[in-house]
């Protein structure tokens, strides 16, 4: 059955350990998987191929150890377009993702890349109003939506390599 | 067959005059039906009964006459949720709503409302990372999703009636 599903946010807090290991997180912290949160978390881990990502503020650093862990310990691609202005604000992790080796292009144009959007191995689409940042995680009302739907899933992916195009530095 | 679309911005600016109009405008900008702009109000100014909107940004002049010519030309049902803070900023069309006499909730909380969602005729869900802004729709890189999916309709609309309630200034 492919995956519908809206996620609303905010989202309590848990631990996230346990979504890495392959056992469970012993620290005194609640593990929840039903949060809003851990089920992003969820589906982004799912990955085995490739992750592209479309992201106007990134500075949640749960989502960058999520981005991290696919692009080194599993192997799977990473892209990431994202917003000239937004890179630079303080606590943003898109410097973290260029240092560890991941292909990162950000808007060469004079407006915003306001889209937050991740599309999973081609064919599972995550897009909403969430940034990823811990206020919009916590504090904001958010919501995302994630389907496999190929209606709604191949034209982000056309939208993904006409950005990803467009802004090539070279 | 239910309405599945993905409208992509920026959009081309054209002369909205002949979505309001019986016959065609005479004036000397072009008219366009295909552009995601014209698509987004051609959808909006579909309802019949209803128009749910959580918007966090609101300032786009075209986007206030199609809410208003909803609300007063074709009594249809309007109401607003919108964010504290950019309901106070310079251009935003929150007040001129107020003044027409729809019903204008804002959040009550200490953080954003940071939807971008419409639902029209309990229906048609219009959703994405588009605030109702002169430069999202002409400038930024930004998605809109349209569905009539009843999996992902029944859930905004649920998210839509518990911030109506939560916030109510009574
Ligand atoms: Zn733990
Ligand atoms: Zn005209």
């Amino acid at each position: 059955r492919p995956v519908k599903e809206v996620l609303f946010f905010p989202s309590t807090v848990t631990c996230i350990n346990h979504l890495f290991l392959p056992g469970p997180c012993s620290c005194p912290l609640p593990h929840g998987d039903s949060t809003p949160f851990t089920r992003l978390l969820r589906h982004l881990l799912s990955a085995r191929s490739s992750l592209d990502l479309c992201i106007f503020a990134f500075s949640s650093q749960e989502l960058c150890r999520v981005v991290q862990e696919l692009h080194r310990q599993r192997g799977v691609s990473v892209r990431v377009v994202t917003d000239k202005d937004y890179m630079m604000i303080s606590g943003s992790q898109i410097g973290a993702l260029r240092k560890a080796g991941i292909s990162v292009r950000h808007e060469l144009g004079g407006f915003h890349m306001h889209h937050k959007f991740a599309v999973v191995d081609k064919k599972l689409l995550i897009t909403g109003s969430l940034n990823w940042t811990h206020q919009a995680v916590q504090g904001n009302k958010e919501n995302v939506l994630v389907t496999e739907d190929s209606g709604f899933v191949r034209p982000f992916l056309q939208e993904f390599e006409k950005l990803w195009e467009a802004n090539d530095p070279a």
